[in-house]
């Protein structure tokens, strides 16, 4: 195979908010797979809010991204060549293979490569809401924010790919699912198509009294977990709204990814309220995995879980597209389709 | 008895810091004990900085202190007259008396009135390390907290009543136990006589880089437990140095008991290092108050726990007591001696 792999190198990092520059497409040869290795050819790339964080060369929830190399990143594709017994050519797999448009992978490493079935799910769902997104969102829900029937769960970033499952999860649970979303557009999909008993159009908010005031009137029985993905005034919200004992789960601080760090204003509501606050990173509890997706799955499967996806079309799209789910320019899901 | 009880009345609340304006001292004719009461003289008065959040009549832990009432608030005493069969004079009994010379307990109510042991442990210590500030630092720092051998344990407020426990539980735990303290003198106290590893007097590093740079040279492998008395600047210092999957146990925020919240600088790091922080009150956990009774007895008892009083004089004494506990001018647990 003399055929050409395409890729996006991280070529510089930001300073305050990350752009087109710092990025660069390059061309390799296309290599072929050794003893036990598999190459895969890439249909879908995942494009997540936390890959913001490792452009850094800050202390973030991992080694920041390498210069010069391949920006990092999950992905699902088809086998095209197998060297591994478990894998054969035609084999839908979900890996984490970066920005490009093939992978060589050593397929016996732990982690490394998982076979999925597109019977009930599709392919790309595995990238989110049968994937890390929907992972995340069940564990920070069940697990942090512990769920109880009549009571009222807050997510931000309502109709992305983890805001919206973790919403529609705690109806499932009996809970009110109360979203905060940027438009009018995301609020309607939040409510009229994924259920959500309310949701908050924070950008019709830019005054922390208005948020804080459209927040009460959509939680009248106060809050009992908030599941967090932005920071910043709309966590300063929530906390206000917090009920005693009260749970949240931090998951993403995307509001303060670009800049000088957004300080929390009351922080003294947790001692009043009795609140516990947790942050995670759901690769740290692969313990809940089987559990989790198997629900998940179920529930896709069976329409009860709804997602959106934006797909920008292209390796070469992938900067800008990764750029616009950065302002909030996504909606659902954002991909980028590979093939 | 046709004997005078003084009490102290909370007259108006706090604009900004708290003032002996806010405070009266006020005589009653003393009663008798009615059918199933019992009439405690109190020898001890306990001051504590949550007093403070419940002078505001905003939400805070519990219902605000009544104005024009006596002031609420532990006590330890003897019992003087009896009604109920169970308590006879010249018991010594812990209760929640308030800022009085007397007072008249219905003890048949739950919670009410404990009879307690003074032959191996002082009347006082009821009030302090074998009391609500010694059950304090038992749950926050095993139920929070969680120390393990080896890991590194800080506590602000370190030579006070809750402090000086929390650490030297730590030490029995195989921890290293870091204070942080006002002044030299509280500093070599907390070193010396209690044992901690070390101590940060963060009076001398006013500047937030400084108060970093001295905890991060006596915290070499992070910290990974903290047991917040303060908050403020001293929080933010902390939390920088946490290790990843630490615990914060907030317990208070004396530093903003006084005025406007203290912003969070950089809460971004709950979710960078994974971090749990959770805020309690003692007085909710009544699961743990035997078993943390029991071994702080028992420390006590044996001298492996040690503590240090700031006695005043006379119920008089207690608001300029009060006020200078909030400064942080007691040295160990803060009393009013009444006897």
């Amino acid at each position: 195979m003399a055929e050409i792999n395409r890729q996006i190198h991280l070529v510089s990092r930001p300073t305050g908010e990350a752009s087109a520059d710092n990025f660069r497409l390059v061309e390799q040869p296309l290599g072929t797979p050794g003893e036990g290795q598999v190459l895969v050819r890439h249909h879908f790339l995942s494009l997540d809010p936390y890959m913001r964080g490792r452009m850094n060369d800050a202390k973030s929830y991992a080694q920041p991204q390498e210069l010069d190399k391949v920006m990092q990143g999950g992905t699902v594709g088809v086998v095209v060549a197998s060297k591994h017994p478990d894998y054969k050519p035609g084999d839908n797999v979900v890996g984490f293979g970066g920005w490009q448009e093939y992978s060589i992978v050593d397929a016996g490493m732990p982690g490394s490569l998982r076979k999925v079935d597109t019977s009930r799910v599709p392919l790309s769902a595995y990238l989110g809401a049968v994937g890390m997104p929907g992972v995340t969102a069940w564990y920070g829900l069940m697990k942090i924010c512990e769920p109880k029937a009549g009571q009222t769960i807050v997510v931000s970033a309502a109709s992305g790919a983890v805001g919206s499952a973790v919403g529609q999860l705690a109806k499932t649970r009996g809970c009110r699912a109360v979203g905060i979303a940027g438009g009018t557009d995301k609020c309607e999909y939040v409510t009229r198509e994924l259920g959500f008993d309310a949701c908050i159009d924070y950008k019709a908010h830019k005054d922390p009294k208005s948020l804080y005031q459209a927040l009460k009137e959509a939680t009248p029985d106060g809050v009992d977990g908030n599941f967090e993905n932005v920071g910043g005034p709309i966590l300063d919200a929530v906390l206000a709204r917090m009920n005693t004992f009260g749970r949240i789960a931090l998951c993403g601080m995307i509001s303060g990814y670009d800049g000088q760090p957004i300080p929390l204003q009351q922080p003294q509501l947790i001692l009043v309220s009795r609140l516990r606050i947790e942050g995670f990173i759901v690769g740290e509890h692969p313990e809940v995995r089987s559990e989790a997706m198997k629900e998940l799955g179920m529930l896709v499967g069976t329409g009860k879980l709804k997602y959106r996806e934006t797909i920008a079309s292209g390796i070469e799209s992938a900067p800008e597209a990764f750029l616009g789910l950065l302002k909030g320019r996504n909606f659902g899901k954002q991909l980028v389709k590979l093939v």
